[in-house]
């Protein structure tokens, strides 16, 4: 009797560990979401500075380097409380952990590409995907993290701000793209399909995320595009992609444009960071129900004794393992009183496999999401497709085939290592 | 860079970690088959005892329940030198965990189930049946390790030592319903049915184990048939499914009947023991190429040095974490020299990815096999169909419908919840 609660405290052990886990990983987001923000408003005067260094942008992208510099140092020490030697095991770890490498890498080489920014040794456009990969290898740790929670309420919150984290960098792009537009006082027709694809994009990147959180938050997203900046960013945009490429552009605007941007995008940091608080939440949330489960179980323990009825049940349970017998269930044995420890542990076995099959659901759209993201991004850059046009393309192929978005995704991926490239990657 | 050296490491320790933890969970399946089979064969004797004490089959009985004994001490005491608490976390170890302490429990109610039978109180359908209960929570272990592994290789092993498992059992069964048969001197309609089910689910399951072997064990499978002890089994199962329900059966082929089908699950004991043997090498080989990355990341470690060309290479690189990028890929800014650290982390991501995709196969092949049986077992009851009909209505139904046979098999184990009983569980 002893061994067997040995087993099934045990089990829910292995769950407030993995719980627990979970809450330094929640206060890792935190951490890499502002220091995400900061990059990319240095990506944002780094434009403005590359374009038009006689404008003055040289003090603002200084103090803003400062800026970076502590979200950057507040981010290494929360790296620094992981331990990753401590237990934690397996693929979705390494992965992680990997992510970890990569990031390291790319902030280790900040020092170099800020050289480049401040000796004009590079263009806009090269100092703008250069912060975009930087930002990216941060980014793909909230994917990392969504995918290995083990929690399906905690996974669908990380998927929340999966989404909401890459609208609010296809927005931070935009911002980016612009302002190297307005500082230079032209754009460039390439530029402004860039623009429209980066717009429609975030868009779609928000709308999933607000269907993913809570009301409040939905509604705070649904609210966003009400405000006063927004508006003003609204008339800029139509400027930038309305203009004839190569015309010229207002410069003095570049200040109006960075403010209205920035407006967007502290906006939606602040949902990124009540998002992230809700994580940390609802973590601890979870993480107190599962040390009360294990608690209890000590409970239970003196409330059993071991005797002919329990024993009699377990060969009468109607259980979950049950479902793959070749024969149909026993008649029950008489017998009065319940199998207390059976029913914990078949009840237990029962949440579990729930949980499981709940948890399935979630990755399985996650990893659906994801395809179907890839195989835009995949058209859009071998036909030369729009966002619009790629999305479109592919829902057309899914019902000409009567297959699901997702398969149909799958099947252009899968096409695409055949198919020779037809716009150089180089 | 030694931090960027530190994340790496720690994530292929994350692998050897988790493939320690699979090496382990080897020697605990050598010692649960070993288990399983001497309860396979108790529950034989048991049956041969129960259908007629008076040949003598007490004594056969008695020095079974002692190796049966023997090999529950093994498992135990392999079980004792699991730590439950040490490092692993997660649900699916929580699953493993509570399988075990179901199987405790199972263990712990046996004297009970082994004193009804020597008293004759209760039917050899009825033990039997409590036999299968206690043997399947054991073979849902097997399951459960096959579901958590996270390479490919070993989950494939696994998935095949699951399905040759469960094809024994089948043929337990079979031993057992046939010796109840014999025992008793006459064989009933619905024992003729059940007889015929379990040789074709036997068959199926060892197909699909000798699908997924080594060359040489898919040969052993497949030889089977031919040897001798089987050839008398195919007269002797003739001679139940054609029997006349209800008229007198030759009760002194009792002992052949029981050699004859013991020298099948010996032979396939042999086999399963094989295999459990491939998978603890396999786990080993596998271990040790982990550790060996491990080891030979500290020699990368000398041969790197931070210089101007490793840190352009991180926003030039052709990177996995790229193909999230709204932007095309940048120009290679000119540099000689490669990074270093930055190869050992992309091919690292790289390898990670593939593992993870080809992971991802080998577990929804799994779960889809495992849909399609529940699906099956369904019909079977509900309907009253053979394990033949109830495939072939699968199919039908996939083929009428244009869906694959697991969608089809989801769709009916949705439905049932819906369904009333046709047929009463008790």
């Amino acid at each position: 009797m002893d061994r067997t609660l040995h087993w099934l405290r045990a089990a829910r052990h292995a769950l407030v560990a993995e719980l627990r886990q979970l809450v330094h990983t929640s206060q890792l987001l935190r951490a890499t979401t502002a220091l995400v923000h900061q990059l990319q408003r240095e990506r944002g005067l780094s434009n403005l500075y590359l374009g038009n260094a006689a404008a003055g942008w040289h003090d603002a992208l200084q103090r803003q380097l400062e800026a970076t510099d502590q979200a950057c140092a507040a981010f290494l020490a929360e790296l620094d409380s992981l331990e990753p030697g401590s237990g934690a095991a397996g693929l979705q770890r390494a992965r992680l952990l990997t992510d970890l490498a990569r990031v390291h890498q790319g902030l280790q080489a900040l020092p170099w590409l800020r050289r480049r920014v401040r000796e004009h040794g590079c263009s806009p456009r090269w100092a703008t995907q250069a912060y975009v990969r930087l930002i990216q290898t941060l980014l793909s740790m909230v994917f990392e993290a969504a995918d290995a929670a083990q929690d399906p309420d905690i996974s669908r919150c990380l998927v929340a701000l999966y989404h909401l984290v890459q609208g609010k960098e296809l927005a931070g792009q935009e911002r980016a793209c612009g302002a190297a537009a307005f500082a230079r006082g032209a754009i460039e027709a390439d530029e402004q399909q860039l623009l429209l694809h980066l717009i429609e994009a975030q868009q779609r990147s928000l709308e999933v995320a607000a269907s993913l959180t809570s009301r409040e938050l939905t509604e705070a997203l649904d609210g966003l595009p009400q405000q006063a900046e927004l508006v003003r960013l609204e008339r800029l945009r139509r400027q930038l992609t309305s203009a004839l490429p190569g015309a010229p552009l207002d410069r003095s605007s570049s200040a109006a444009w960075f403010a209205a941007c920035t407006a967007r995008l502290d906006a939606l940091h602040e949902l990124e960071e009540r998002l992230v608080g809700e994580l940390r939440a609802l973590c601890e949330h979870k993480c107190e129900l599962a040390q009360r489960a294990c608690d209890e179980l000590s409970v239970a323990q003196l409330n059993t004794r071991a005797d002919d009825a329990a024993e009699a049940a377990f060969f009468e349970a109607d259980d979950a393992a049950g479902a793959g017998l070749a024969l149909p269930p026993l008649p029950a044995w008489p017998h009065t009183g319940s199998g207390c420890v059976l029913d914990v542990i078949e009840t237990q076995a029962r949440q579990l496999q729930q949980v499981t099959a709940e948890l399935e659901k979630v990755r399985h759209n996650l990893q659906e999401r994801r395809l179907i993201e890839r195989a835009k991004g995949l058209l859009m850059a071998h036909q030369g497709l729009t966002e619009a046009e790629a999305h479109h393309r592919l829902r057309q192929m899914a019902m000409n085939q009567g297959r699901r978005l997702a398969e149909v995704a799958q099947a252009v991926l899968s096409a695409a290592e055949l198919l020779p490239a037809q716009r150089s990657r180089a």
